[in-house]
């Protein structure tokens, strides 16, 4: 397989940029969904942050990529190795995926030959600490979706199908690319991603040709373009694993805490899943920058992110969902 | 897994908590409908309550939760041990379940290995004293809802499919939530469900601060946050357990019997569910509070709960359903 | 299980009442639709009717609860035991039940153990001299309720498929209850039961505390409240008893014959369907009178249960179909 | 089983009779649709020509109710007897019957046993040199009815399913009986039927009272009701039976042909079918009268028959479809 | 079975039999599609042609009707033998054949029996070398319908399915019967078939008469009706045994070649199948003539039969699509 | 089998014909879309370039045309051979297979003779460094598609099913044909496509009798018309090898960069695609040409190709897209 293009190597798309790490540093977060026309590099993205993740410190040979040996499920049938280092899991849906690969299933083999009822992990135990990718969400039927969210929330996979009745963690991060122009996802499900970007083509000129140029340049020497993105790469993992070593000790002054709940009440955003995203998010970056205590700017860079989605289309306002936010910012917070 | 946020923890909601605790006192009230709004914490509440439900006694290893060894169904295959505490079982239908899940079916690794036709119960045998919980329920098919009201109504759990023709106790209460925006239950479904509530986000600046500085707190130092609310908690389980106590001792003066008839002939309720209902919930709020009869004052306050979703809808009239009911009672009853 | 609720106990609802007791007197009547709101009380009334009939003489251990050794189909496996008194049978047809349940299919067991083609019965067999209840009746699919008409009326269900051809007696009494709010049978499917009634919430006040009254004595001490009601019990089943006894000799005047075609053709009924159940069911009541001989009252009486759900819709008369009907016999028979 | 209510104690409904005696005496005449509103007696009719006809000599044993030994297909399991006589078949298609039942199919308990690909023959097996009857032909689905059509025209039902290739005969004689309110079927498989006679209830009142007399004799004392009506049964059984010998013989003049065309251009039938259908219907009822020739009287008698089905619907002309071909007859012939 | 209706005793319809005997002549002209009212004798036409048809050298046993061994499939299980002369196959699509049976699929049997994976032919196989006929093809699922002119075009089955990766020779003519009326085949279909031709009762009452006399004096003395016309149908077939031989030699002038393009262009046909097939047609039919070269007479004849199912659906022009292409030849060619 | 018609016979079709021989030096290029009427001779193109491309050196026996015998996937069950010569793979996905059979699936035989989970590759790996082509392709579903073009993209099959786990290397380029009147594909499909062609029969008469008169003369006498055209098919494919060769060498002057974007912005193409593919057609055009250097001309050669369907509908501009490309090209570079 192809190496990944660098994710510092993309050109622009600073906020989709920006939503990635953010959640590469609070996995609690509650996923991504980045919207976009076609062929803006969703899914390059992604990929580029797949390969920039520090590693995890597993159990070789766990189904669950579990941490510690006593963490793996009482239906794993491999015995057990040593701790070892892996990269972050990115676990692609791919097209037609059936349900049962998705949540696991009946062990059809073992039945069979062994007449035991086994259990067959499924995409959400190889997911589990990592990343699961789903390309055009919005094509996805709503009940996967919402299995999936529902997964991602609880951070464990309940299966009660074909006789089995199991259980095992599934935290992950769910990353979803859609085009708004072919469906949409219902507000139910919207708001239970935690943060959305919306990406587009450049318009500008000279970037336009620099995305080509990198993009040829990418392929058609690919060793050495990896090479040349390699080091600001590096500096962008190691702020990640130093934020999640701060985010425990960032303090959250008492009008931050203000901060959240009048932009939310202003933008009438229906349930509190905004707030503390918005708080969450905020946290994030403030740990990202190395500072000691969430501010109102770092609520300001993230609001678009953490509330656009929860927005109510109001069809007598022509604005952006972005621009919504930054005006509400404005007139609540001065 | 984590412990559930603390039931007493809950900003406000008076209403939602009122209505789970008179199901934990009168199983036979039918269950708790709650719509709302997403993010407005209807999950995070029953989650809750199954925190602060008082145990059960059972024979082990009993697959109805029996609590004698003379209740298990001639079906089960596992040895019975010994009568033990457990906690209220509350039992949550996860998305994407089979029909054969829920109600028990054939259990075929039996079938295939031991050439018999056994049965495996499904998620109502385990319901059986406890809380089943289905969130969305206006999302899931109407004969799966129709079957959960007419097991929980009947007790009992009837099995006929693939040879096989089984029946267990199945006493629970349902628990749904749903969102009226996306979609309704049938009339005659809203019918048999005994309470119902609405939640909604605060609007008040204050109380939504509150929410979100306990829900940080929580999640930030769980074991702390547990602690501080344990003793509140408490509090209420033991005013549940006394209540059960004095149920059956409660008296009923004539007058509050006319006072159920004339209100829901007034506000032109169809059947009868809604008077004895009615009834039922004052009963044990009078229980609740520790006093010997039900009053005037027990209907004034559980009427929302128990007759809210029983009206017929009236686009002429724009108030709530609660607000039609409270100005019902003033005409009636003056 | 919890006793029934007693059949004498019901308060008011006298055409339900009257209907339920002419069927089990005169079986071939061919079923009874009860239509009416939620929460009226209509599967009440068929659980305490069954309660109330009288039990039948079967032998022991016959699928088809068969009168005489000699009935019992040569597709019984059971050995078969001596003759008993049994109550008469009274089957639910729960929700979700599949169709080859309903009409007995292949012994898949039998079928993988021993290779051999077994039929195994479905609820029609264990209908069988009894009575069949559909709850919802119009929920359920066309075909299904087709096919029970089918059996009803002809008394024997025939089974062509998965390779088997097999045939077996299977008279019952079809009783299903609708909301006709909910969606409406067709008319051909109406046609083919016997009687309807219509049952609705009392409206008067003291009937209604009455009802409550009752329902909450019954539920707080049943056994105390079924000692009060037995007797009353017992006095209509002996009254079914001998209108069964007294059926075959009553007399049926030519008269009576004109006044059955007359009205059939003043109300426009389609077929002689409603001719021949007006007559049968005029015979039934005068038999449980216990006179001789059927006459123009007994025609009065019942027309509104035979002929209600066999009028055709007139959108400019809002007369109810009771009403449309009562209003004919004046008319022709002045 | 009950005896049959007896052909000829029909009250009126001549067309219907003389169709039904038709197509007994000249098989070819392609099936006969019975249309008419519910409870009119269609099925009854069906069931008492079935116990009118005489009976038919066949091989004891035989799947297809074959003549001679020699006629026996290959695929036939059980050995075969001698000859015997044996009632005219009259096959019911059953509600819910599936096709596989219906064309014959791979005989699974075989196929497991044996290990064989052997044929289990299915209903149109049966119903060879008999009848085949459908209650509501109008609602079996398009594929089915074309199918039946197809054999009963060809007289052989060809089987290509399951790695079968079967053929074997099945020349019967197909009733369906609709009702046209409740959906129609596709001209094509109208034009497919040979005959069809429309029925309604009796508006005389003398007439009707009649019917509900016989129809209450019938029930009440069955075997003296049979023996009333056996000896005109048994005179139309030996009219039926004659004008089998006779057919052969009867001679067509060259004006009744051209009777038979100038009709046909007249009323604007498509095909060629209504034609030969009148022709050869005519010759039926000139061999049941016992004369040698067929006449134009004949022609006019069973016109509306076997031309009333084929006729384009014409909305402009309120007439019935017989009443339009009396009249074309009155025109064209003068 | 009974013999089919004599091809040379239909009474005119010669634009069909035309069309038949092309295809006798030139098999790759691709099919032809009979359209016309029921009961227009379409299928007899079809049944006629195929005991017309000159008999095929084939080697016994051969599953795909193959002329010589070496042309056996590798997957034929059964040995072969001689050379042998059959009948041309003509293979019926019957109602509700599945697709397997057309295609062919795994043989269950040799999977169960024998644990290997062969294939079992379907009526494709059957078809190599013959006809292919389709009754009322527009009730054909597109799919198949576009599979069996895929495969008619190509000469070959290909099979993917079930594991099955087969290929075999199936080189046929389909004929295809449809009834305008009841839907519609898509265009891309349309162009798909060689020739169409439309067929219609006759309107000419001494026509219509000799119709009925002759069907009715085939079906009354089969034997002798065939005797009277088999001088008559053996004439046709040597000259279609002639036509094949000259076909080869027959010469193509360039003004024919350009007077097929013209008149496509003319008649705005889509693609190039219209001129490819008319001059394949002419060439067939001056090779039956047993003339040397093709003429403008010869397109002028079979124009119509070649292009009229090709013409885009004019709404402003009311002229039948022959009368059309008629008028176009006029205009063009002068 | 028939050896196809020679690409170089095609008559005109010039946009098509170096649309292909584009993707045969490049095949990165991402599949062509061939637009058009039908009999437009769309898949006879695809053919011919089948039998015109170079063979490719794989490992005999590899499941996936392996180059080298450390690359056959290990799942492969057969034993590898020597390297060999083959033809370029070109697989047809036949209408109506499965889905199995395009991804793979779980091989049945194997699973129940020897009890084992084996893979048993599809269509994907047989289409390994070849082509794929796919008629009709808006008549396939849209999952089926999307995988299709997933797969073509990544360049990997990865099949989650059946509890299999596999992927393995499917490099193809996707043909499709398709008629724009039967439907259309989603945006988001067509964006995928590299490049598109429109095909149209020509409207010049001689022209059209060329056409004619090469395909007559290839079906009179193939081998004779397959050796004239030979050597000029012969020529193309060695400009194809020698274009392959010089590729990688090929120089991108910052100008075309330039120009790539302008001309994509002018045109309004969503997403990056569009460029990316302007400019390796461009410079594989520039390689068939064997001149070292992308210029100016080469874009607009094959600019309408590369952006036909990447344009947005606009139903004021009646322009064709490639008019309007070709307008643009003049508006942005003057």
């Amino acid at each position: 397989m192809i190496a990944p293009f660098p994710f510092s190597a993309i050109v622009g798309q600073g906020d989709m940029k920006c939503a990635m790490i953010l959640t590469a540093i609070e996995p609690a977060l509650g996923g991504v969904l980045v919207f976009g026309d076609r062929g803006t590099g969703k899914s390059t993205a992604v990929r580029a942050l797949a390969a920039l993740l520090p590693p995890i410190r597993m159990v070789a040979g766990s189904p669950v990529n579990a941490e510690r040996p006593e963490d793996t499920p009482d239906w794993a049938t491999a015995p057990l190795g040593e701790i070892v280092e892996r990269p972050t899991p990115v676990i692609d849906l791919p097209l037609g995926v059936t349900e049962d690969r998705v949540t696991g299933a009946l062990d059809i083999e073992r039945a069979l030959t062994l007449g035991e009822r086994a259990f067959q992990p499924g995409l959400l135990a190889r997911a589990n600490r990592g990343y699961l990718y789903i390309d055009e969400v919005n094509l996805l039927e709503d009940h996967i979706v919402d299995l999936l969210l529902d997964v991602a929330q609880s951070g464990e996979n309940v299966v009660e199908r074909e006789g089995l009745s199991i259980r095992h963690p599934a935290r992950f991060v769910l990353v979803g690319s859609g085009n708004p122009e072919e469906g949409e996802l219902r507000p139910q499900l919207l708001d239970r991603f935690g943060l959305s970007v919306e990406v587009s083509s450049p318009t500008d000129i000279e970037e336009r040709i620099e995305v080509i140029r990198r993009r040829d340049a990418y392929e058609r020497d690919t060793a050495d373009f990896m090479a040349h993105w390699q080091a600001e790469d590096a500096r962008i993992r190691a702020a990640i694993l130093a934020a999640r070593e701060n985010l425990r000790s960032i303090t959250t002054p008492a009008e931050v805490l203000r901060d959240c709940a009048t932009l939310c009440i202003a933008i009438g955003a229906d349930g509190l899943r905004g707030e503390l995203t918005l708080l969450r998010a905020a946290r994030a970056l403030a740990a990202y920058e190395n500072v000691v205590a969430v501010t109102r700017e770092h609520l300001t860079q993230v609001a678009p992110l953490a509330l656009s989605h929860r927005l109510r289309r109001d069809p007598l306002d022509e604005a952006g969902s972005a621009a919504r936010i930054t005006r509400a910012m404005q007139e609540v917070w001065g």
